[in-house]
């Protein structure tokens, strides 16, 4: 065990995230990554419908962070964000194509995730962890860029969305990957019913997690689960047996199976006698869709507008974190926090310095460290700094919901939702006076403050240092190309599933938010 | 005991509100009704800042009630309602003064509780309950319509809001009662500080509720305690203790303190060990005044509008019901229910017939009725039929926030939200194609839905019944007049705190909204 480690260890006291620990080996972490699910879709945190008993289980036994983050309000640079610990400005998970705009993974997509980012499984390699994604992985779909490549020793999921089906001529269907080889393809071998929302994926991902947690345990290696269900990401979906059941329709039923899952999970960590040495954390990639909504959409109870903006409606996320006889039960911890704190607090867990040769933006959560709950929280469109929030305070330099021709052909990223010159369709620059919130006092964003001078002299100079220190990476999510989509996935040959690959023509992706 | 009573009794199982009654004496009945607080004021509802450890506490030994509404989008009907077991346009609590507008009982208005209703004191007397109410009582400040003329045995608190300072010249200050005479006005003997926002009336009331709670446990007679504090409704105001306390403001510190009371209360019926034979009801009178947020209201969660309007954010109330080895710790009842309820279910828990000579629109919450779960919600706005829930659907007949006028003056039920053709500045009469939300999936009314031709003919008989039925009560907000206001009430003369009565010059109240 390292000096730090013990640093680290000896600091934990009563009420911070982690407590104690009489165990010197390090912990196992599950960290549950949730897709497209919004803050206010667990009981917990307000949802009517009240369907997580295991979740709100789980904060009881837990934490609760009610002012957790995402990295941007996007899904792959979001999980770019956890994976590397750094901003996507800074990793290369964002465009420059046009101005302040999000950009993610589709199948076109050249980039992915840079071969100069190191990730959180190689870095847990360094004390003998084993590393498992299961579920969506979203940092690019070329062979280079896959989890094998990147530090995961096993993978059971997709590398993008599992949109579709596609007739597999102009564009194929997204692949099944078991490690570095494809199993099949959504819609294909892995059914999902758009009609009915009917499809197992969920359970197959549960009964992957409860496998790899199973083997770890009996060989008594530390492990690394990286549960990434996609269930609530549009089309949604639930197995026939959660078909039904929620009041708010197929969304909130996937909802339920993931509770479900969330809490065989936490039953099984019990079972196996590993639950006072496994660190759990629950959150998701984003705010809920409310451009599916609401039959396909989530909820971001009190917050303005959802994923694609960097209003709190995208960016808060729902946050548990769990460690029976490390975390104390049923504490709330109003720290500012995000997903790259993960990043840096799984290592600081395992014992392992964080990379010291470039700039990290997550923080450990453990309480060692002096600037706890006093880190800020910034909110990124493409490369635009478009928000930031220092303690209660949150300043926009940029609004932006989406364009005008959008919104009038039906795409709304803030239905119902309407705060004068907030809620934008045009992108606005605030720079020289930004719009101020106090997120205590008005979490939905919808009173400026107006006495605001002392709040920017100190958000002012938190916004200049970060800039000051800003090296943006190489944009990775510029260039698309129909050459490199997901035509022929390793192991195709062996399932007699690879399809004809067309004539490379790249072209500057269009990100229209 | 009735008959009627050990049907009920027997009849009482498990999961339901009321699980078992092993104790043959009726039980003590506590209703805690705050003012102006909203639904998403408990973290157990979703409120971001978490400050009631408490309430969240009650909820998990207790069963919470995501879908419970007030009866009317203000506080004098609503709280005319809770006592009588009927609708506001049955018990007079109303005014006819201009289309769907909402009236309450300020100083200058001539009417009160009619003397034809019965009051659940009146009722409960029967069975030997001594009634007290703390707090606000707003049922008419005329001395025929003070508590202890109906039905309450001992009250402390005010019979009006507590608005002010006034120069007791052209209008008095509210006068603070004991029982049946004034103990002093509200910023002479009764401070409230509007600048720091500090008032010891939280406090006060805490001591009157626990001083009542200990005489009739001493006295072993069956209670009934109506606790009506009103921290919450602005001006807002927590005792110094509690000032600066929340993360959002003075009102965050006014839920604190009102927390803080809860458990004061609960742990003296622990302490006295008459929990197992007190039945205690938390909720709120109306949603929270979005028109005084962000520092002096509260939060709807993801309910649309609030106060003053029959949106949910308007009538969804927060809502818990606590009775240690009745109801079962920790569950949920999605039952739709309304603060009338409250009348007809203490009475059966007291083994008491409700009145049979009018129709009774409260309905017993313990399970032994078969329509549990299938009542309808009524919006009213004045004698008019605003909206109509039935299950998950909400059919709006009219639709209306506040006027253009009021509007553009500054007056916003709505900030920040929306909702194109709900919304409406102006009394939109929907009648012959309602708009209808399901509130399952879609609680913040932003999704009209489109066939809803089989929705609709379930829920037009329930209306066409209801209106057939509805013989309106006499309204007895109509008519103001300054000679009625708090000038001299009973006791004044001890005090010298007799004020100068001007002439009578009754005029037709204006109700704006």
């Amino acid at each position: 065990m390292s000096p730090l480690t013990l640093t680290l260890l000896s600091a934990i006291t009563c009420c911070s995230l982690a407590e104690q620990s009489s165990n010197v080996s390090p912990p196992n972490i599950i960290i549950m990554l949730m897709d497209d699910m919004g803050w206010g879709d667990l009981g917990v945190f307000g949802q009517p419908s009240k369907e997580t008993p295991n979740l709100d289980a789980m904060a009881a036994q837990g934490m609760l962070f009610p002012d957790f983050y995402t990295a941007n309000p996007l899904c792959s640079p979001s999980r770019a964000a956890l994976l590397t610990g750094r901003l996507p400005v800074r990793n290369g998970f964002y465009t420059t194509n046009a101005h302040a705009r999000n950009a993610y993974t589709p199948q076109e997509i050249v980039g992915g995730i840079s071969q100069d980012e190191i990730l959180l499984p190689q870095m847990l390699k360094k004390k003998g962890y084993v590393s498992k994604i299961v579920g969506k992985w979203h940092l690019g779909h070329r062979p280079q860029y896959l989890p094998l490549e990147n530090g995961f020793d096993e993978w059971f999921g997709a590398p993008n969305c599992h949109f579709g089906p596609y007739n597999n001529s102009n564009r194929p269907n997204i692949p099944m990957y078991n490690d570095s080889e494809m199993l099949g393809r959504y819609y294909e071998e892995f059914k999902i019913d758009k009609k009915t929302g009917e499809s197992n994926l969920t359970q197959i991902y549960l009964l992957e997690g409860l496998d790899f947690i199973n083997r770890q345990t009996e060989a008594q290696r530390p492990f690394f689960l990286y549960w990434a269900a996609d269930a609530t990401h549009a089309p949604v979906y639930a197995s026939k047996r959660f078909l039904g059941k929620s009041q708010r329709g197929r969304y909130g039923d996937a909802v339920m199976e993931l509770d479900y899952s969330v809490g065989q999970i936490l039953s099984k960590l019990y079972s196996l006698g590993i639950e006072n040495n496994t660190f759990v954390f629950f959150t998701s990639d984003n705010g809920a869709a409310l451009i599916s909504a609401p039959d396909e959409g989530g909820s971001n109870g009190p917050f303005l507008c959802g994923k694609q903006t960097t209003f709190e409606g995208g960016m808060r996320e729902p946050a548990i974190a769990w460690w029976p006889g490390h975390i104390e039960e049923g504490t709330v911890s109003f720290q500012l926090a995000n997903v790259m704190d993960l990043f840096t607090t799984s290592l600081a867990l395992a014992g392992i310095s964080p990379p010291d040769d470039r700039i990290m933006d997550g923080l450990d959560l453990t309480p060692s460290t002096p600037w706890t709950g006093h880190q800020p929280i910034f909110y990124y469109r493409g490369n635009e700094l478009m928000a930031v929030r220092l303690g209660q305070y949150k300043a926009h330099y940029w609004t932006w919901s989406n364009s005008w021709m959008e919104f009038k052909n039906g795409i709304n990223f803030c239905p119902g939702q309407e705060v004068p010159g907030v809620t934008t369709h045009t992108q606005k620059e605030h720079t020289l006076q930004p719009i101020i919130f106090h997120l205590g006092r008005d979490p939905g964003e919808k009173f400026p403050i107006r006495s605001y001078l002392d709040v920017l002299s100190r958000i002012s100079p938190v916004v200049e240092q970060h800039k000051n220190n800003l090296v943006p990476g190489l944009p990775q999510l510029n260039m698309c190309d129909v050459a490199v989509m997901n035509w022929a996935p390793a192991g195709c040959e062996k399932l007699g599933k690879c399809l004809k690959v067309p004539k490379s023509d790249p072209w500057k992706c269009d990100w229209p938010h």
